[in-house]
């Protein structure tokens, strides 16, 4: 008995990290123990070994090598283990390599192209009606008297005796925020009693949010919580123009890839606090802080943030058990929360600025998808459209200025990099776009990054177009498994068969980048998911693809998407390719529309209102849909031809 | 040089605590070390050497003897020293007796006789005229149908629509504070989808703050923040009736006694936050979670605040830089703040609920005093009144409904025990009344607690009874030296006399209480300083003694204070008895007042309005008046007899 309950000591080595060091049980998993102590391991699939990201070394102490798959007996012998596979059964100090970090704060923060200059992005700000003359808030500069003693006033008296006659109202009618006061006994003396506040004019009431020395415009921050990304852009108030955006990596990540393994997650003693700070304080607030110093400014100058994300996302950000989202009836704790405030959000913006979270219609139909359809603009059309979100969740919206159904498909996180082994998300590295020649079998890349990065991994519009070359090339068969052998062509000692997209030698970290079955058999999964959706979504309206006026594509995916690649692989249906629209990360450009105007939030919220959540799961005739989807392109070919 | 930078290991042994180790650096004090760590030393001298409170015991290492005042050769020897005084040279272990640790989070909740069932408290309430009308806040029971496939509503929208069925309002009317909506989910499946909302109604929208398994009574917190004592009384909000009371010293204390030295400290390094926590997370929070606990209730419930206290406090308890209240002109950060919740005080409360602060008047005229005329009822009354409130700091209000004019004076801390050698507050073990027997010179003692209670120290009252009997018996001349010897006189290695009104063998912990010169010189400044600011106050007025219709002394000084024994010393004018009114904790009843009733919140708005504030320092005549009061009881013995 008593061995049992001892402890040994663990210690991780995070790459580029000071060590950390632990005590652990016996019978603990590695991965467990780094998920207790906060040390980021990537584990998409939570632990089940099946994805291989949380490979570690070890370098001190016993490691079974039973059971770990995703490991080349090479590595087995240099102590490559993994860490959901590694039980705890004394001492051991463990390296944890730069790629099983992968998703911790890796900030990036970049120019706007493809989201912001694009002529869609012009025509989504036309659209919004109000973006200029929304002026709740405002920079008013303010010269006061000194004070001396026949005038003791207080400092914020003075100010707000200052304000209120610069505004020609009532100092009844001029509040001061704690944070402004906070900072004004030092700043007035330090500007000889002049300074520029900053104003939150409402109901008749204005309200000095902060103070400055020289005049400043207000900022807001737009935020998309995705499950795998999440991503920011920081805009001037007074004008609505965008001025920085940056993504990173939902710190979330080490504890399942999807959301379910999060909600499970959440339900543990600790682990609703525990996601919530993954994603605030390890992933939002630094973001936040970043896209500050762009302009040089702090990020508790931000006031006023709007925020969507999928419904669980929802959740897990403002603290909320959402469990039972993911167990039948399927309820969330809410769909909408109104008078939330940068305090409530807790990721260092000002605590008193107005915070706005897009609505969700459904456990699985969130704020991404609301704001992301009004980003889209079908709700305004007459004609029939199609909103694909590809995501680590794939939701679907079909219809037009009079109605409007949704439904989510569980699409996996293939389209993020997720499940698939040398995935990875659209950023620096990833293998964007991929064309196969056909008489020689070998790929041509196209890589995200300056001239000359070498390819990391293989992003979502990457696999699309892996998997759409391999197939048209006769490579891969319906069913997704190599037909015969080549050059490019290797088989692991299980004889599972992969397309070799970079050698070792060329890649960006000395690791080979390839496409096995495995990962095509995931991507089968989930195109045939988000097709089966569509098909339902149609049949219940009693309507054929034919009907369909437009397909809007929205999501993480990556910009680079081929539209003839998802059609020959049978993810999107068959209809002239001019109907097709790619328009990025709609949920980041919905919530900075509700950023930069009171209408486009009304607008968001009446979608909200006016959707229809069709739950797939009791619709008739669905499975048999999605087992037809999962052949290349169809098991009823006649639909691609 | 290298010797200088080199740092050495410091250990406290807080007496019935775990001890901490710290690295000291050459020529820091032991008492700046603690400061710095958080160890709370008490030194009401600010480390000045002269109050004697920082005595601690050196267990290992060097600490030389030279400049430990108050501290006995043979003490020396064992050990003892000032750790104010004693300057890190080389590895220290100290151990911090309980004594020196007096005043941290000495919580007492006790019952709330003297300060709520006499007879003024009841007249004070009943001239509150809209106790029971203000339903701002109100419990509502919701009996929801539960979710199922059918009918799968987020918890958040089910229950808003079956408020607003409830209230007969629309769903838009009814919003849910988020602390709320974290404790919803659970809530709702562990009580079959029945529940109790509290409910803030205002402006015609009504806020979920919180949500129960059954009905329970919002509950409200009124805290006075006194320079050497928190004060704190818990409210049914439903009736207006207070439910606990309690009190703790004012964890700020290790700072300083007074508020000059709080607001040099606050002005260090870090030292507004060590301030601002040291009265909050460290006394306001721990006591409202105590008196929470007393009803059965979480601390997080409290969904309204109000707070009185003096200008310094405020700034302090919201983390406002006051420093310059210290310098001329003397202007404070702010005098009021509305529009705060229970976020901005960061004391454990609801953050979502209303905070309301009584606003100042001057530097040295606060919250505390606004408040505290409120509930003297003085600004009501059409004859003359004078209030004078005695505790860290002396503050005189003289007016009637026509009127109210206000001074601070500089008493300093003796009437709450602090510069007093064997001073304390006014709770268990405190001598709260004295008589001399004028033939045999022996002391009887009236000490706070149950019976049989030994005394400790000496609180306000009984310093004046102590120091008037002296007087009265002719032990004491009236410069306050002692004139003979006597059974009951002793006097120090250095000749100072002093009075033993307990030995050793009989006190509480075994330590000598006595009174001697310096306690005396020290009591006759403060009664000086009270005596002249109210001579200068009648003077300025143009009015004389004759002219007061009443006077209501407020204050932690304790509720047997002796009125003839504050006349005979020269403290308090000499009129008539019967005009003399003890009304106890005047700060803490006008917080009570402002926490039940929107109309006391405008009365106190209208008192700080309508007070004149009048600098003594720059009346012309009050130095001398102060000269002329340093005596027993005056150099004018006319005025006295």
């Amino acid at each position: 008995m008593y061995e049992y309950d001892m402890d040994f000591e663990l210690v991780f080595h995070p790459e580029g990290e000071d060590s950390v060091t632990v005590r652990a049980r016996r019978g603990e998993s590695v991965l467990d123990v780094a998920k207790r102590v906060g040390v980021p391991i990537d584990a998409p699939c939570s632990g089940n070994g099946t994805c291989g990201k949380c490979k570690v070394r070890v370098v001190a102490g016993q490691a079974g090598a039973e059971g770990h798959t995703h490991i080349s007996p090479e590595e087995l012998r240099e102590g490559y283990r993994l860490a959901c596979a590694t039980v705890v059964s004394g001492d051991l100090t463990v390296v944890v390599p730069e790629a099983a970090l992968a998703y911790r704060n890796r900030i990036r923060v970049g120019d706007m192209k493809g989201l912001i200059e694009g002529a869609a992005f012009q025509s989504f700000r036309a659209a919004i009606p109000d973006r200029a003359s929304e002026c709740t808030l405002a920079s008013l500069p303010v010269q006061l008297k000194e004070p001396d003693l026949h005038d003791a006033r207080a400092d914020a008296e003075r100010l707000r005796r200052g304000a209120a006659d610069a505004l020609g109202c009532k100092e009844e009618e001029v509040s001061i925020d704690p944070s402004a006061l906070r900072k004004l006994p030092r700043l007035l003396r330090e500007s000889a009693f002049s300074v520029s506040c900053l104003l939150r004019r409402r109901d008749g009431e204005s309200r000095i949010l902060d103070v400055s020395a020289r005049p400043e415009f207000p900022l807001g921050l737009a935020v998309d919580i995705g499950t795998t990304t999440v991503s920011a852009l920081l805009a001037d108030l007074s004008t609505g123009e965008p001025i920085a955006f940056g993504s990173a990596g939902n710190g979330q990540i080490r504890y399942g890839a999807d959301v379910i393994n999060r909600l499970i997650e959440s339900a543990k003693p600790g682990g609703l606090e525990r996601l919530r700070t993954a994603v605030t304080a390890e992933c939002v607030a630094p973001l936040a802080r970043r896209l500050c110093e762009r302009v040089d400014r702090d990020a508790d100058s931000v006031c006023r943030i709007a925020v969507a994300g999928n419904t669980t996302m929802a959740h897990l950000l403002l603290g909320v058990y959402g469990n039972h989202l993911r167990m039948e009836p399927y309820v969330p704790a809410f769909f909408g929360v109104t008078g939330l405030s940068g305090f409530d959000l807790d990721i260092g913006v000002h605590p008193g600025g107005d915070a706005f979270l897009a609505p969700a219609v459904g456990s699985y139909v969130g704020g991404d998808i609301t704001a992301g359809v009004f980003a889209s603009g079908i709700h305004r059309r007459e004609d029939i459209s199609l909103f694909v979100d590809l995501g680590t969740n794939g939701e679907i919206v079909l219809g037009n200025r009079e109605f409007l159904v949704a439904c989510a498909c569980s699409a996996g996180p293939a389209f993020e990099g997720g499940e698939i082994s040398c995935g990875m998300r659209a950023t620096d590295g990833a293998i964007e776009a991929c064309a196969i020649d056909e008489s020689t079998g070998a790929p041509r890349l196209s890589v995200i990054g300056t001239t000359g990065q070498k390819p990391a991994g293989l992003c979502g519009s990457g696999l699309i177009d892996a998997v759409g070359e391999l197939f048209r090339c006769g490579i891969i068969d319906a069913r997704g498994k190599f037909l015969g052998e080549g050059e490019r062509i290797a088989r692991d000692e299980w004889g599972m068969g992969r397309y070799i997209l970079c050698r070792a030698s060329e890649a960006a970290n000395g690791l080979e980048i390839s496409l096995n079955e495995a990962d095509i058999d995931n991507f089968i999964r989930a195109k045939g998911s988000v097709y089966s959706a569509i098909r339902t979504l149609l049949g219940t309206m009693e309507m054929g693809e034919g009907d369909i006026d437009g397909v809007y594509v929205a999501g993480g995916i990556g910009s680079a998407i081929d539209i003839e690649h998802t059609i020959m692989t049978g993810m999107l249906p068959n209809i002239p390719r001019t109907k097709y629209h790619y328009i990025g990360n709609t949920s980041l450009l919905g919530a900075y529309g509700m950023l930069i105007s009171e209408s486009a939030r009304e607008s968001v919220s009446r979608i909200a209102d006016g959707m229809t959540y069709l739950e797939l799961s009791s619709c008739p005739g669905y499975m048999d849909e999605f087992i037809a989807a999962c052949f290349l392109p169809h098991t009823d070919g006649s639909l691609f031809q």
